[in-house]
């Protein structure tokens, strides 16, 4: 097994210092600058829909098809901060064609979900966590930052408003997408001096609305999704548009996502847009091991990563299993399938909690993942979908779980 | 000297050779079915505007701030393909707040200028590269491709309404703004089933109203602008965002652009959003080389570039010149510098022709690219921008010079 792979070939050591020790001097100038007038809830205008919508069967939701009455606005100016928050009746926007989100790529986003419990109320997962990352997003691309927990306040107060798109079936909830979009509107490009931050809310079915279907991957290397010092961490729109054509490739001989690898050595880094997961016994001990790549520059910070990792070191840890978040290979994979050791493998993400993978096609071969004939999900990815999704829902109540009303 | 630097660091030869092998398929099966119903030029509808804005002194544009009275248009559907050609009035565009392009960079655009000549007449430069440039990046990110000529027509169409607006003044231009954008309105990521291609245009004045200025760069290894199978070679908004923070920083430092590094050998790449020309004297035979970086897929394919290296083998070489698209890197300039072998550098882009360099800060050495005191051009950028802008401005008759009207 590999313990001592150098970070990233083609780096030095010297040059990985380097970039550490570079003071991103500017970022923080200008974050200041933002905050000079911070996001203030107490001047929300809600100005309410004449016209609501009528609900569709929960069965026919598609998901970020259909959206809520209402939507979230607040509009960032350089000079004056953030002005006052709005929640109207969902509109269009209306922006000049020069507007720089059209061209250069300013724009970051988050997905996240509310949940109606069992008691009827309204639950958010780990807010302060998207909010903190979209924060993240937003300064890597020089648009400005806000207070993560006012916005969570501001987004409760948009989802409360129309929590009646939220259905009372388990496995459903409310897609919110926070956005955030750079609006000057001249064609210099620099450092965006107005922006908006918006929010839009979709009623969403369950990702398996008949149980799990595994998923086969095309282990993809003729196309790279990130790279060191790259911005492939962040939830830039500029990660997105550039995965399609590969997963169109991918979906054109038979495999419905792309597994991302990175260098020379074949590193697994995610897959489609999720973060990738792998359960492998290890060779010499026999101790088994859910791996996931490390937060090294090129992987999303995935809030469901985070969950299960912490599900994992609180739950299986004590039964003996290893959690780790380093490097691995393809090669490792493939060796550890042959020899009967790859346990099984997921992605995990907001939309379906956990995806689990069948199988990875990767230099002609077909590297199977564990799943017996007819399974659809391994049991570690199954544990991991009931174990947060109890959370989610708030059958058990824990600090992840956020309380709307 | 440098002659057989592995290409990619990191990257084996056998990957590189499965990288060039593997067709993508779904991207031609693709472009296909969007090239259905093509762009027809014939059905150009002409809506003129009803209150022309009042021309602005040309000492007074700034770039990219004002626009002509219209605009160029074009809707583009799955099952239907490209709509009728609109000119409007300039106009904001309505979209959906779901509408992909805020969400995941569906977006690429092109810059090109159009010129008046000492006969009054107006002419364009070279835009069919530009067409096929922006067929190339839609290509990349899933969106429409069109017919390069046809557009090329449209937007002559729309400068010849405008044509008011491009001063009568060496140096002054109407930059044109092609822009195509996702107009999908759902969140799932996917091949956008709608688009949009729209042109604006905005009246500039020169680069460098009071003669060169020549710029101090900061070469940059902690953030890395393009990647070996990413899309740095397609001018795309994903590509510009995450360069602004970097700029930002270098600006911090009293250093104007970003000199984008790769790897550990430190390849020069790209200087901020041009390309980048080095003449060096060579150590063994004293011959004089011009060189820039080759077209490995981190380096947009630039149509200035092109007319540089173009020039250089049409003019230069004859001289005695060695023209060169080749890797080289920055301990290849520093020791160039110090030994008096380095004659100059210069970025080239549309926007200023060609721009040159003072000096690179790099590892706590500032490089001297060759300027001595009080001069702010060296020789042969300041002919690149002498022979560019005759075949531009029509002084000299030339193929790459398209007549308007």
């Amino acid at each position: 097994m590999r313990q001592a792979a150098p970070l990233w070939r083609g780096l030095s050591a010297s040059l990985l210092a380097r970039r550490a020790a570079v003071p991103w001097q500017a970022t923080r100038l200008y974050s200041a600058a933002a905050a000079s007038q911070g996001v203030d809830a107490s001047k929300l205008v809600i100005q309410k829909t004449e016209k609501p919508a009528e609900l569709k069967k929960p069965e026919e939701l598609v998901f970020g098809n259909t959206f809520t009455d209402h939507m979230l606005a607040i509009e960032w100016d350089k000079s004056t901060g953030w002005g006052a928050p709005k929640i109207t009746p969902y509109q269009n926007l209306s922006l000049d064609p020069a507007t720089c989100v059209f061209h250069y790529g300013f724009e970051c986003f988050e997905g996240m979900k509310a949940y109606r419990d069992s008691a009827g109320r309204i639950r958010l997962f780990r807010p302060n966590k998207n909010m903190e990352r979209l924060n993240k997003s937003a300064e890597r691309i020089a648009l400005p930052t806000f207070d993560s927990s006012t916005l969570v306040d501001l987004i409760s107060k948009l989802v409360s408003l129309d929590s009646r798109f939220i259905p009372n079936k388990r496995g459903y909830s409310l897609y919110l997408r926070p956005t955030m979009i750079g609006t000057q509107k001249t064609l210099g490009i620099a450092a965006p001096g107005s922006a908006m931050l918006f929010v839009i809310a979709s009623p969403v079915g369950p990702y398996y609305p008949t149980g799990f279907k595994a998923v086969s991957l095309e282990a993809t290397d003729y196309a790279v999704r990130a790279w060191p010092g790259g911005v492939g961490d962040k939830k830039l729109g500029a990660n997105y548009a550039p995965c399609i054509v590969p997963q169109l490739a991918a979906a054109s001989r038979g495999f419905q996502q792309n597994l991302w690898l990175f260098g020379e050595e074949e590193f697994v880094t995610e897959v489609g847009t999720m973060n990738m997961f792998a359960a492998i016994k290890d060779k010499a001990t026999g101790q088994n091991e859910l791996v996931t790549a490390p937060l090294d520059g090129t992987i999303l910070e995935g809030i469901t990563r985070d969950s299960v990792l912490s599900l994992a070191r609180e739950k299986l840890v004590p039964e003996g299993w290893k959690v780790s978040e380093r490097k691995y290979t393809m090669p490792e994979l493939w060796e550890a399938s042959q020899e009967g050791r790859l346990l099984e493998a997921f992605g995990s993400g907001t939309a379906a909690v956990v995806s689990p993978v069948r199988t990875i096609s990767w230099k002609g071969k077909l590297v199977d993942c564990g799943l017996k004939d007819g399974e659809e999900t391994g049991p570690i990815a199954l544990k991991m979908k009931e174990w947060i999704e109890a959370r989610q829902y708030g059958d058990e109540e824990h600090e992840w779980s956020h309380l709307v009303e």
